[in-house]
């Protein structure tokens, strides 16, 4: 199997925030994250593909990266750029905005279209998302074993 | 004279928008940029001082780093961070938050406190926001000549 | 004067060869980057415009950058993103399309095109263009002084 | 076990082409990427070895950077560094020098010399190749099993 | 189960040497690391917590970065940063101070303050530790199986 | 004109302390910079050149690299690197090394042979050293003028 990894960027806004937490637990749990206008980052979303190599001295004649990257761009980041994810995304009307559940959705709305692509040994792999470039959640899937 | 710069972060919320424009004008303007609940970033700011060395070796022998830090800290970052710019900064109530504008803001937060610094022939030279990697503006005050 | 700077990417071949030099001589002077049949790099661009701030609080309402993005898009990287620079580029034809040479080339393309923005107080103050993240070219147009 | 990563770099020319393909097959599946001539990039390696640890505290006095860096120069970067992949590597004379064929070649070149090295408990985990910041491929060997 | 890493930098002297080697020894092993006075690094820290999810669609409410962030400052920043490894660091009186050698030892005084989180769910995925931007070792605990 | 930026690194430890000053003055002023036994950094050095441009369209030939490289390699580079600057150079035996003083004495060191560099028309335009990737100095010799 070889991994192949695409880096894609959108820019949000979001405020950490629980609705079954009182105001006060939410100050003091996320502090200056709990800001109640929100605050923002350039989030960065690294998405990897694995698939089987055919001999021992390449993968098939496609490396798929176009059609890849249009799925990427509808499902994710047309509909991420530029938002309010607590506003603007009705996933996060009760989830809360964070790296770690971020990085679950992409893969949720990755998994099944991937899994589609005319080049069908493609299998999604994990879903990494940076929210600064210090802080990143990854997520390989319900099925995925701990893992470095 | 030798410059020091002295990177430092915030991320934020916000929205371009001017209120002299219609919406339909703003939204033609500014795009995605305008959407109403705003987008966010993780901001770079760039703060550059100059100062005059001794001898031909050597600047003073204190770089003034720390009680710099502590300015830039007290009126930029902690005014700035986890806030949206719009909505929470009084500043931008009728000044829209582009990266430019947000760069001439800080240079007149910096200007004072900077020129009084113990380390009297302390003089800011400029300040560089990054709202993106890709995207900055650079402010070298009112009276700077062009220059690369 | 306030300055706002843009990155762009381009991936290209090239050879750094002289037509007014030997075989030999090219291959002294240029080493391996002399290949006859080149290598290539992921080129970035920033080009940097300058503009008046209308007071001392803000410049004026658009930033421009959509309009000033078109322009690099058309005039550089739809010219140069995925091409041969010596065997798919007119302009360096007769010229040796090192990273200096490039980022003349560059300025050139860009100037007029910027110059009649709407947004008409805008100039381009440099181009500035890396070859690799270690090795890069800093262009200001010929009337530009010497300066840091 | 612990894992010990180095980082490689080479700019190199390349066109994706299968020969197996049409010239318009190629050209829909490649795009840009299949321009004649050729483009180019800034290559980055990261390969990774493993071992094991003697004890709870250390492994063992020599990290072996030196041997091992040598070998990867040898193998790798004097081979690919300013050349054109397809025109100038035996080894992409019939496979197309897509980022994932590259991580494989490079494996296949690397594997038997570093299970050599006097540190005899080495052994090579993974390459990944960058094509771009953005785009990359990693191969851990013919037995890896899925992994994130 | 979904990871989360977040960075940490120290600045440290160290020298590469070991006591049960001669001079002779230590110096053609280590070449210029093991000038006797010691040369340094900016030290980058990535530590990985895993944790399971609560459901298809969330992690549980805490990120808990707030007490992890406490620990890792408490534990490995305070202790190592600005400080000459060799000299000032007790556990390196007699250890070897590589970048193997420093992610194993900041394992060992993570791990169980770690698996003390409030949030008990939380563990010690891995610590990677960049000596520069180019050499990173990589370590997962003594029961890690060999993986990508 | 045009300039040509170069980028070169290396690794050092080195304490800030100043002889003229007491040692509970040296350690308010430095704080944990001024630990005795010292701390290291990755020291990034950014050499700029510059040169006039022969026509509209170019610059000479040859673009002077490799000569440039192997001087701002044995005067700055194999002088500093995998160095104690306080313990191991004698310039900085009585010069406290920070960033800023280190960016005069490399300017110092690479004024004369520079200017002797074949491609006669070539000048030293500046020298800007990174300690940290947030924190640098640049110098452009006893004759600049303030400038952004």
């Amino acid at each position: 199997m070889i991994q192949l990894t695409q880096q894609f960027e959108f820019s949000a806004a979001h405020r950490l925030h629980c609705d079954t937490l009182s105001d006060e637990e939410n100050k003091a749990l996320f502090g200056k994250c709990n800001n109640p206008s929100g605050h923002g980052h350039n989030y960065v979303v690294e998405v990897t593909l694995g698939r089987e190599i055919v001999d021992a001295k390449q993968v098939e004649n496609t490396n798929g990266l176009i059609e890849f990257e249009k799925i990427v761009k509808a499902q994710v980041i047309d509909r991420l750029d530029h938002k309010h994810l607590n506003e603007d995304i009705e996933y996060f009307s009760n989830v809360n905005p964070s790296v770690e559940n971020i990085s679950v959705a992409i893969w949720n709305w990755l998994e099944e279209p991937i899994s589609k692509l005319a080049a069908t040994d493609c299998q999604l792999v994990s879903v990494k998302v940076f929210e600064t470039p210090k802080t990143s959640a990854l997520y390989a899937g319900p099925n995925a074993s701990p893992s470095v």
